[in-house]
């Protein structure tokens, strides 16, 4: 396909910009990100299933309706969700502020949060560093991708460039999985920017195609923020013809799309909260792909399970349970359950394998558990993390 | 109602006789339990939701079909779940093996099993040991009670006495929660006896009812067993007349059913896997019963709001955003969320509570959570535990 990693994230495709400061949200931590387009981009994005949707993504979802963008602003320690009018106002003056500094229409910036749900911004704290971020505008990579996370250990940075039939594109993205501040929930942002020339409807469908197929494959502990969003920029700098649905370029783009956002998925799986291992739930033999990817989500979702992947433990037993009570009709006598190519059970009875060779497996920092339900052809594959002390020690701290 | 606690468990009744050994599954404690009716009684039970059903509940619905009973034999320490033909042998070795020290037929042997799931019985050792337990049968209720637990740290036992027109009925009964040996996974067992005289279709209606009401309004982790099953046997020594339905004495005995069946399900709860409280979730001002409970078990097995729990921390806003992603339809600006009387979420946002106050309530041995909807006059009661380390230490384990 001609694609190739290249280094930076968000301001790796041309005429980006980006900076990250602290506004003394997280205690001096950055915790204020900005990224900027040179001139207006085609935007799409995807939002939250939780009904309750952050007073941002309120916001976002009515600047995006012309399906153009040219600023992401977002704050990491409040989420300003449950917020009622008052979060509405605050994320609105945001983009006034931003869109003030940088001389664009107020429906071009798209504003998003993370961090503690129910607590209003520190709006005097924020408006007093929107004009040194917007002063900071560069090629701050590093910077950016560290002011949006919370308890994430490492920040989640990618970028490729691929070759089409008249140019080279490049895409990049930075994300944030789950943390907490002084407390908190798993958030789940994506930023993308790509030098594509794209049109929204196209851009839309391709961003909503890759998210099904990366970030909504990842679970960490089966909840769903209020403040989930992935937004991508195209704004054409690339110098190539627009690309078109059906073309191979524009095969070639969404195969460049699908890597990027899968990869920042691995990535969020891999730093859960108190993760000790990225974790691969693959279920194979599925009469359709719905069924498989719910019978994935519901043993990767099983606490059960993920504290026996924590201790290293190859109880299959849990792994048979929750495939029974997945809510997708299965026959027992058919199931097989392999840890990596180590069958452990086999026709719904257990296999004859060594438990050493089985904790060896699991002991490893990424591990692999294969359920074949043999009665179909389909398959999906969900990535996820153990369930350790540190998952309990993290979410128990006190919010104050 | 004219009912009232009396002492004792399964033996409380007339006519029933039980006892619990040893037989080694379980290192030196009680693993083999066996509750016995002098007479035929009638029968009803209800079993797991999981379609890959363990031995024992395929062979206890097939003696079940004709509604009687006489004895109830239950193992703990493997579950005798994913043992294919030679699992379901096993069963019905045990249960020929009773019938014939009982002398009784074998159909009128109930089977159950708690424990490891995907290991075959150790058959020798509890074949050996079925004489000296049918030898020991008496008023030993505590005995009873111990055998049939796996990793619960206390035994659940409870007895009432309910005044019917004619005669006093005794209930009984002895549960097991969630729990492991070397490992393992919830499974959740009841046993209730009766002397009351009573038929199997309207027993069969009313023990239902009694368990949509206790044990399947409970949940430690989300994750249902292979090995769940509630029996009841009604042996009609009371010397009472047969209870109809729609008469006065069928809704008093419903109610003393209804009393057992709860307070051996908040037992349960409490006694979760490394639990330090019991939680009420109550669910308000909802449109329907199951929107009510959808609700509260969503928020029930939210892993941020168990672990916040445990942490004593009034972080509502995880609670907001379980109710957001219920599937239920929800006005955030009605939701009101309450800390026992302390509201701490009205209209959708935070209200000025006091953050001592809060978690002085969430710090007691058991607290109760109370989410009202606003929008109907519904609501659902679902009791859980918090999630602590000692839910992680006790999962981790190594199986072997």
């Amino acid at each position: 396909m001609g694609i190739r990693a290249i280094s930076g994230s968000v301001t790796a495709p041309r005429g980006f910009e980006a900076a990250g400061v602290s506004c003394g949200i997280k205690n001096r931590k950055r915790d204020l990100a900005l990224i900027y387009s040179e001139v207006p981009a085609t935007a799409a994005a995807v939002y939250t299933a939780n009904q309750f949707k952050a007073a941002p993504l309120w916001l976002t979802q009515r600047h995006l309706t012309d399906g153009k963008a040219q600023a992401i602003v977002c704050n990491s320690g409040y989420a300003n969700a449950c917020t009622g009018e008052r979060g509405k106002e605050d994320a609105l003056r945001i983009a006034q502020l931003i869109a003030q500094e940088l001389n664009i229409p107020v429906e071009m910036v798209v504003v998003a949060s993370t961090g503690v749900i129910g607590r209003y911004l520190p709006m005097r704290r924020i408006e007093k560093r929107i004009p040194k971020l917007t002063s900071l505008l560069g090629d701050d990579d590093n910077g950016v991708a560290e002011a949006i996370l919370t308890t994430d250990t490492v920040a989640k940075k990618v970028a490729v460039e691929v070759k089409l039939s008249d140019s080279t594109v490049r895409i990049g993205g930075i994300a944030k999985g789950s943390g907490m501040i002084c407390p908190n929930m798993a958030t789940m942002l994506a930023f993308l920017t790509t030098d594509a020339r794209i049109g929204p409807e196209l851009l839309q469908r391709l961003l909503r195609h890759s998210v099904d197929k990366s970030f909504n494959m990842i679970t960490i502990d089966g909840d769903t923020s209020t403040n989930d969003m992935a937004v991508i920029l195209a704004n054409g700098l690339s110098g190539g013809a627009k690309i078109n649905e059906g073309s191979g370029d524009c095969e070639s783009f969404a195969a460049a799309l699908d890597l990027v956002a899968g990869e920042l998925a691995k990535m969020i799986a891999k730093d859960g909260e108190g993760a000790t291992k990225l974790v691969t739930i693959s279920v194979e033999g599925a009469r359709t792909f719905p069924e498989a990817k719910q019978v994935a989500f519901v043993v990767a979702n099983s606490d059960l399970v993920k504290t026996a992947l924590f201790g290293q433990d190859p109880n299959w037993g849990r792994i048979a349970a929750a495939v029974g009570i997945s809510g997708v009709e299965v026959k027992e006598e058919k199931l097989s359950i392999s840890i990596g190519n180590l069958m452990v059970c086999k026709n719904g009875v257990g296999a004859d394998f060594s438990m050493r060779e089985a904790r060896q497996l699991l002991s490893a920092p990424e591990a692999k558990i294969i359920i074949n339900l043999n009665q179909g052809k389909q398959r999906a594959q969900v990535y996820t993390c153990d369930l350790s002390y540190d998952y309990v020690k993290i979410n128990a701290k006190y919010t104050t």
